[in-house]
């Protein structure tokens, strides 16, 4: 158990509650389907990091939990229309709504879930907090539609990659590290400060993410290894065999779509054997230690302590 | 041409040109497929509302055109979700989006859509018009969501088939014509009169939509005549038919989902025959009767004549 569980007990499950009373309004069908979702996030990094950026702050309890439900909330939006267009049949080990409604009832689903997180939003009566949510919640958009649309098949620069992932991933967990800023009414510049923070552990969150794709057993990821190249997209650790192997033929191959799964397959097992993993997992720990870097800026506090922790489980995860 | 567009023609176009600066940013596929949706929509009824109520009133034009940008927006991505969900082929005269882009495409383009709808809405800095504008979301949510789930081959009560146009339809237009005493910073009575009257043209303007669908040609509707009980769902004219018809042995073929085509269609001339649609459009004018009322607690003015001039179209277009 980490710790930051035992010091924000109440105060997430506080979150969980508001969240599920706005579902239980919605036909049994629908309800349970959200509810199983939001029941299931173990780790509620995202709520967890707006209630710890409130207590770095001065944020009353009730515009937190508001803040809070606003992000999980988005989130859990975001993963209903994902596992839709995916076809995706499990999420944190339940099956997804889609395996379970129509298409257009996912659809409206998601969009309903979209609607409470607006809600919960507004709630804050901040304004501040509100047009970053509508920012962030376009900047998320925009990075799904770009990656769906011209994310396949392509080499990206490095730049392009962490475009992708800043809009996937830390535009989210920016916004998080910065509500409690928001709400205390810090000027904008306290608030790009404590954005910053959520920024980087976003970050090295998602490269954590795209080199267990990699480096873990199908066993751990409940899905094939590689899984990101068999679809054709290209990540960090990628990225770097790539530069150490520019000319492997086999990816020209693939950014012409016509490789087969056993040459995919057979160039997982190469990068796994090479130091792509290690380098770009090196990268998430530069990251990671910015935020740290960020945070000492900060007087210590279980709070802060708190940040650290999640901060360093972004890089230490491994399902 | 109608006086509210003389009237307001360098506002509305305003609002047009801000609604298509948002989406140009967009991939070039998707921008197209919404602009062509934006600059097809006609009448414009909803943000000339929220411009007039804000001539009632006394709000800056700038917080005026986010507020009806704001509206145009969630409008258009209840329209993107709602093409894909009935196929549908044809909207404005257009191929819809869903004809010529991908499922996923599709929704992630609603949804970038949904959120532009909330960046305007945050852009108006006034946090009681970002709540009401979320709680309609929900509202219009709640309502497809009811609509799809529980909606067809069900015999509605009249207050139910009330409940649903309030979801639909009148919840937007009761925000149309709030924005304008939300924005000028009115108390929360003031707000609930001036909702009252968009709730109102609302109520007609889909009742009347309702009447078309049965008394329009096809050729005047773009699509079949009595599409709604088609597809199984019953409106306020099926409703008095049924008043007036209680042993029509049809209804139950309906309720039970064996009716066929044929049956369907003869049902239909027999509807079209009796008084059901004069009868549900005189409850339609009923309703304008009451935002007029409530229209002439305000001073007079071209905006107030503006705003009588939609109320009275609601119930007399003919397309």
């Amino acid at each position: 158990m980490m710790q930051y569980r035992t010091l924000l007990g109440q105060e997430l499950v506080a979150v969980t509650e508001l969240m599920l009373s706005a579902i239980n309004q919605l036909p049994a069908e629908i309800d349970s389907g959200i509810a199983k979702l939001i029941k299931s996030g173990g780790k509620k990094l995202r709520p967890a990091l707006v209630i710890l950026s409130s207590h770095l702050y001065d944020v009353s309890q009730q515009q937190t939990c508001y803040a809070a439900a606003a992000v999980e909330m988005l989130h859990t939006a975001t993963l209903i229309h994902d596992d839709l267009i995916d076809n995706a049949e499990l999420r944190r080990g339940q099956n997804t709504l889609n395996t379970r409604q129509s298409s257009a009832v996912t659809v409206l689903s998601g969009d309903m879930t979209f609607a409470l997180a607006a809600k919960f939003a507004a709630f804050t009566r901040n304004p501040v907090l509100v047009h970053n949510f509508a920012l962030t919640l376009e900047t998320i958009c925009k990075g799904e539609l770009n990656q769906l649309l011209n994310g396949h098949n392509i080499l990206p620069t490095k730049e392009a990659y962490y475009e992708r992932i800043y809009e996937k991933t830390a535009s989210l967990f920016s916004l998080c590290t910065k509500s409690g800023a928001i709400l205390s009414g810090a000027n904008s510049d306290e608030i790009t400060r404590a954005g910053s923070i959520g920024y980087h552990i976003g970050l090295a969150f998602q490269i954590a993410d795209d080199v267990l794709d990699f480096m873990g057993s199908e066993q751990q990821l409940g899905k094939p290894v590689g899984g990101d190249l068999l679809q054709g997209i290209i990540t960090l650790p990628m990225l770097r065999y790539i530069d150490k192997n520019p000319d492997d033929p086999r990816l020209l191959t693939i950014l012409e779509n016509k490789a087969n799964h056993q040459l995919i397959k057979q160039l997982i097992i190469d990068l796994r054997q090479s130091d792509a993993g290690d380098w770009a997992m090196a990268e998430a720990v530069r990251f990671i230690d910015m935020a740290l870097v960020q945070l000492k800026t900060y007087s210590e506090s279980p709070y802060r302590l708190a940040v650290e922790e999640i901060a360093e489980f972004a890089v230490k995860r491994r399902y």
